[in-house]
């Protein structure tokens, strides 16, 4: 375990010159890694699976290619771990869940074949909360092993917060890789809806994939190596940006979002990021709060529901093939995943309708506030990550083991891109601050994010 | 075979209230399907399965309902056959694929799953082209064994055409319900894109599911009951109309698309479709050529490059999940699939985006003519079914053996609805008329179909 204070990020894209004159090379770096896991995957317990030979002649290739000035991207030779959701051709893909155990279909889902395209090193699969719902793995917080790493993306924020990888894959589609990257001090961004190609995934109306990394550089260089050769959904342009991390933005003018959970937000959170707030004044960035405009009253307004609206709209469109699983394998879903699904089936098409209503409405609402600010900042969850040590036998179902969304719902109803940046600490442990622009400014927010990370200094609570 | 002028088709509607007395029941009027399927299939060849246990289970139950007066919709105790790239939980799903060969999921694709729900009869899987593209399986035109039934539903027109079930689920993404429907003699809907919920299938930007019929009312009764119950895509409203068939809406005013195809659309076809104009004219119908509105030469010039906008995205959309497959087994596509696959492969991001573009400015210029039609008329296949008798060894594939889908291309990439009326008969074969609407106008068209359907005489060439 490391302490917060102590943690220093593992990066690559600052690695890669000494692969050219070959003081360093993609094989020693994969080599590092694979004794970070070593040493840490006893306790954090991101992986479900490893394929170090393969990763071995893929690190071997990639180091060839450096040498003779032929590197395939400048993601080239990086190891990279991938959510157990996306299928790789190489491991298997169990969802975390029971009824997919044994699963191996032998082929790469369209993100994951970008990534090999590009030259990284798909190295292991991450943990995911089972079938990207709230039901836990075994994966722990990497600065405190009592504590949930977050979901449903935990293993990939972990195995980055460990220092296992350098990049790591998860999904969101409530608070799937925002809440988790915030509790484990990753960098994260949750694309616009429908920026990188999702492929075969089985995937509801909101989800999105996106990178868990140890710096913004790697970040970003991931998400647009992975656009460049599969886009995005289909039926989507993709995320579009510069072909490397964005130049720092610094914002005029950030809407500060309290809504949904705020209230809920313990005294020392409140207090670092009142901190953190007071930087930004001091900085000569207007803050704009729903007293100051209409339309930010309005657009809170919209998502103040917006935990209940995701999470109807998400078990709604699992229905059908989760009640496929259960018929064929009564044992194959956890009695957590069956009390959702149950939920879900009681649900009424005019209930789902509903929901998408209000979230359109909730869409409008979010894009008139585009005029007056340059983005919206909040917590990226509500503190610090929560002591999970398992439901007690006998007793109801922990509602929320891999903690709260509250803060990620609503970029996810919104389609709006996301990053998250550690800029905080809390009783010694990484909390996130977030980031959101308008659909399709993924690029944007991220020279925001860069620029938060530049100027800005951790605030402790 | 029979001469589709002796042509008579199998309805289900008006059968039901025979099941309340007892004088006809769900069981024996699934018999007298099994009965056509021994006498038809030998030639026809539109099935890859049939459970006749499972089925006949399911109509004894149905006969019980309707007895005790509690059936479960007006479709209770109806077979359907169901295109094989949709999932059943009691039949293998394989796609028209060898790759897919023995696939046997074991659960139910959401649309079918409602269908149950509903009380109708599973009854059998029908033929598809491969992986519902171009290469076809071994149907045959119930009117005519030289001539192909169309693709990609190929299975589900001719079974509805030789009067094996009154209906059966077809897919389109280019042309797959509505031109193998027209060259079968069916009625058929394709939704508006997002109308009836995919499921699990693996589906791209255009794809949408639809039934093939003997007539309007089991056509538009299957949709709704399928819709009500689960809904359409993630993230859409889905179908919306009365609970049975829209009354009949007489035009005041269509627009006639005479776009890409039609210069070469054969004598005898576009005699027999100049005399149903004359039927709309006569009838007092007002009909809107290019030459009458600059919007109209708008929108037919942003359809102009249909076919290549709509084989361009779908094939990019696919190229991952068919490189997978052909990666796990290099004999598992026919040659056919290959070469498509290969031109998907060679298309950049930018290509694909290109496409998207001109989809969506087509979308805006079909909005547009809203204002001043009640929809849009069009031949639904180019005439009769082309004979087809296989490829010939050692030359080129030929580019379309299911049929040409350039008058569908349109509605597929305008996301709109279009119902399919078979109205004409050309050299003694079906040739379909499509009524094309705006978005979510599905009980609007078959409104307007249903006034044809009763209005109009069936024209000949």
């Amino acid at each position: 375990m490391t302490a917060y204070a102590d943690y220093k990020p593992l990066t690559f894209h600052d690695a890669t010159r000494r692969f050219t004159d070959g003081s360093d090379s993609p094989r020693a770096y994969l080599e590092r890694c694979l004794e970070a896991i070593a040493a840490r995957e006893p306790v954090v317990k991101a992986l479900t699976a490893i394929n170090e030979t393969r990763a071995r002649a893929a690190a071997d290739a990639s180091t060839q290619r450096w040498k003779a000035g032929k590197a395939l991207s400048p993601i080239d030779g990086m190891p990279v771990a991938i959510k157990d959701l996306l299928e790789t051709k190489d491991m298997p893909t169990e969802m975390g869940c029971v009824a997919m155990k044994g699963n191996f279909p032998k082929r790469d889902n369209a993100g994951v074949w970008a990534l090999r395209q590009a030259g990284a090193v798909i190295l292991a699969k991450t943990v995911t909360a089972e079938l990207g719902g709230s039901h836990p793995g075994p994966t722990t917080n990497p600065f405190d092993a009592r504590r949930t790493p977050g979901g449903s993306s935990s293993g990939s924020a972990a195995a980055v917060g460990a220092n296992m990888v350098p990049v790591a894959i998860g999904t969101q589609v409530g608070g799937s890789i925002i809440r988790p990257a915030a509790y484990c001090g990753n960098f994260a961004l949750k694309p616009t809806q429908g920026g990188i190609n999702r492929g075969e995934r089985l995937a509801t109306s909101m989800s999105t994939h996106g990178p868990h990394a140890g710096c913004l550089e790697d970040m970003w260089q991931t998400a647009i190596e992975q656009a460049k050769r599969c886009g995005g959904d289909r039926g989507s342009l993709g995320l579009i940006g510069p072909d490397t991390l964005p130049a720092a933005i610094k914002p005029n003018r950030l809407i500060v979002l309290e809504t949904e959970g705020w209230p809920d937000v313990d005294a020392a959170t409140r207090e670092a990021f009142a901190k953190l707030l007071g930087q930004l004044t001091a900085a000569g960035v207007t803050l704009i709060r729903r007293t100051d405009h209409p339309f930010v009253e309005t657009l809170e307004k919209a998502i103040a529901n917006g935990r209940a609206v995701c999470g109807g709209i998400t078990s709604w469109e699992n229905r059908w093939y989760q009640r496929g699983m259960l018929d064929a394998a009564p044992d194959g879903l956890s009695e957590r995943a069956k009390a959702t699904l149950l939920k879900a089936e009681a649900m009424t098409l005019d209930d789902y309708r509903s929901g998408l209503l209000a979230r359109q409405q909730a869409q409008v609402a979010h894009a008139a506030v585009a005029q007056f600010a340059d983005a919206a900042i909040t917590l990226a969850c509500p503190g610090p990550a929560p002591i999970w040590s398992g439901d007690e036998p006998g007793k109801p179902l922990a509602p929320r083991p891999t903690g709260d969304f509250v803060f990620n719902a609503p970029s996810s109803m919104l389609f709006a891109p996301v990053v998250t940046v550690p800029l905080m600490s809390v009783g010694g442990l990484p909390v996130g601050v977030q980031l959101m622009g308008q659909q399709h400014e993924d690029a944007r927010v991220t020279g925001l994010a860069r620029w938060f990370s530049e100027n800005l200094k951790r605030v402790h609570g």
